[in-house]
């Protein structure tokens, strides 16, 4: 057993209407001209709307930057520091999916910090320190996935390369998140399945990885429980608050767990998204089932434990890890995610392969992999 | 569902050897004189001459005070607040069991806040702000029970009453906790399994606990998991490493999932602790099957799940429930804890009823617990 590290998650507060406590924790903080940062898509819909306008009765003054979009590139993120001080603003409220919390917590960084975003990036040798002050954020999420808003990382892309990079400091944990879970109900049932699988898929491969970690291991169960119990009524009944609750408690669950590590699934997902811009949760959807049969012969009882915790009934250990797999097959079915590549529109895996083997996730994977099994993977997923 | 809020615990550095990192932390965080606050019973063990001295070989100038003893009191407090500022100490390294851990932490909020400590009390309706600065703080736990080490509370007594006051703050959160099996090894089979005990009540009554925090419900279960797996060896065992490490770690998570509730059990035992001064550990032990058979009609699901994590088997929910409660009366005769209230040498709980009724614990129980229900409670477990 050697030393390891835990940190959890930060104040979160959950429930309908939680976005409606963004003025009074505004205005707690001390905070007078706060900037709404949000996504191209979302800028002019009533819930930044009615953000913007709650702010305002409040007395604040608030800004507005909606110039995220897509997968986000640096030049956002400068976009979104002029703005911040050209509006003299003394704080973010950031809203949306991962991509405007990413950008977000970047645009925090950067309003005090010299040089470039990517001087900050994780892990570079001469990597500058991140040692002046942040400004106040609320982090406020809009999907059911990526859960960034618990997270103390920003992964954004270079503008010409599309690499994306990662910045990483504790500093960056939004101190308080308002988790709101009817500010999804208006996604589209296969974006709720996509994310939904990028949730469930976080929660599986953080209590696989490698190392102790046994709140995360809790958490990531747990989490597992709540995506078998919510994701297919998220699906088929959009503006149900217990599954829509259910389901953004579950992503966030995740993103606590996977501070532990994450796994092949993601290794193999981040190389279809890069190649053929498949949606991430998706893509680890499609890739999930011949993953988890990968590990079964190192992690039977984890597998086992997975599957009690997803509510399989079997005889044995044996039973409940196989049956696992196959209720991740039954799941996908159910919530409409293709079965396999092809059907999801993906021939091809060639280009795949370099940047699967080269990808971060894996080495924390509990059965190492090698080239020849990325591709074996690849071709059981097609 | 309401407006919830969710809390996770700090930076912790765990494994065998983590207290060898408190002179590099200090350093790290720009503290020169620390003072050690530990028990009266600690003072003089290695462990703690080990610490000073590491301190000053890494070139700090540490104080020392051991001015900790038995169920704690505001006048301790007082006397570390003047050994705190005599030295001119700049950050505390707290080691020891809860008592430690809670004194220190008020010695931390009152170096630099006027008037005095029970002005602080929670709840109080004047109570003064928490608004000043409270120094660096390291915690190092020695026992494998309370996790106060990873809670936002100290529990001091008056000095005349003996009543416990509560003193609840965010900042009084320790930031860094360097939890080393290790400095476990030493506790006698009887005082693990107390405290193992507790942190096991911990769990199980944070995860029947009512409202809605799956974050804490799957660190509980897991938790729960642990003390099965690891309460036995660390008692039979004591220097086995694992056994220790993972009672330790159950011990913080049961801290930590407590934070969504606790119930009955420690109503009933807080009521002995004061009336006939049982350990607290010891009294959970005492009176937890009694009240889980209590919880069983209202909660026969949450026990199953409880049983599953707990290693019983069983065709059904309903022989998973009974199981649990089985197996806590199976782990009280494995880990030498007395049978009952008599065989631990308390014949009368009449002085207990009152204060139980008044405690603040139960009324997070998932059923309702009546002066009455007390009185059975108290009854069976004699």
């Amino acid at each position: 057993m050697s030393i390891v590290q835990f940190n959890y998650p930060t104040k979160i507060k959950f429930g309908a209407g939680a976005v409606k406590l963004a003025p009074e924790a505004l205005k707690a903080a001390g905070k007078k001209r706060p900037m709404v940062v949000t996504d191209k898509g979302l800028v002019d819909l009533p819930m930044v709307k009615d953000l913007v306008s709650s702010l305002k009765k409040a007395g604040l003054e608030p800004g507005l930057f909606g110039g995220v979009h897509g997968n986000p590139v640096e030049s956002q993120v400068k976009d979104g520091v002029a703005a911040f001080k050209e509006h003299k603003a003394d704080s973010l409220v950031i809203l949306g999916g991962g991509a405007p919390l990413d950008v977000g917590k970047a645009i925090a960084l950067m309003v005090n910090h010299p040089g470039k975003l990517f001087d900050y990036e994780d892990g570079k040798p001469d990597a500058r320190p991140v040692d002046k002050d942040i400004p106040y954020m609320i982090g406020i999420p809009t999907t059911s996935g990526t859960g960034s808003e618990v997270g103390r990382s920003s992964v954004v892309g270079d503008d010409v390369t599309k690499a994306k990079k990662i910045i990483f400091d504790p500093k960056l944990l939004i101190p308080l998140v308002l988790a709101d879970p009817e500010l999804t109900y208006g996604l589209p049932a296969a974006v709720t399945a996509a994310v939904g699988f990028d949730a469930l898929t976080h929660n599986i491969e953080a209590y696989l990885a490698k190392g102790y970690h046994p709140m995360a291991d809790g958490i990531a169960l747990e989490g597992v429980r709540l995506v078998a119990k919510y994701l297919p009524k998220a699906v088929h009944d959009p503006k149900n608050l217990e599954a829509r609750g259910g389901m953004l408690m579950a992503s966030m669950m995740g993103a606590a767990a996977f501070q532990k590590g994450l796994g092949v699934t993601h290794s193999c997902a981040h190389a279809l998204s890069t190649v053929h811009d498949t949606h991430h949760g998706l893509a680890n959807a499609l890739m999930l089932e011949a993953c988890m049969e990968f590990n079964l012969e190192v992690v039977p009882e984890r597998l086992a434990m997975l599957g009690q915790a997803a509510g399989v009934r079997a005889k044995d250990d044996s039973g409940l890890a196989k049956g696992f797999i196959k209720w991740i097959g039954a799941l996908k079915k159910e919530t409409g995610i293709p079965a396999g590549l092809k059907a999801a529109g993906i021939k091809d895996f060639a280009k795949c392969l370099d940047i699967a083997v080269a990808d971060a996730c894996h080495p924390s994977n509990p059965r190492p992999v090698t080239r020849a099994d990325f591709e074996k993977l690849y071709k059981s997923s097609l």
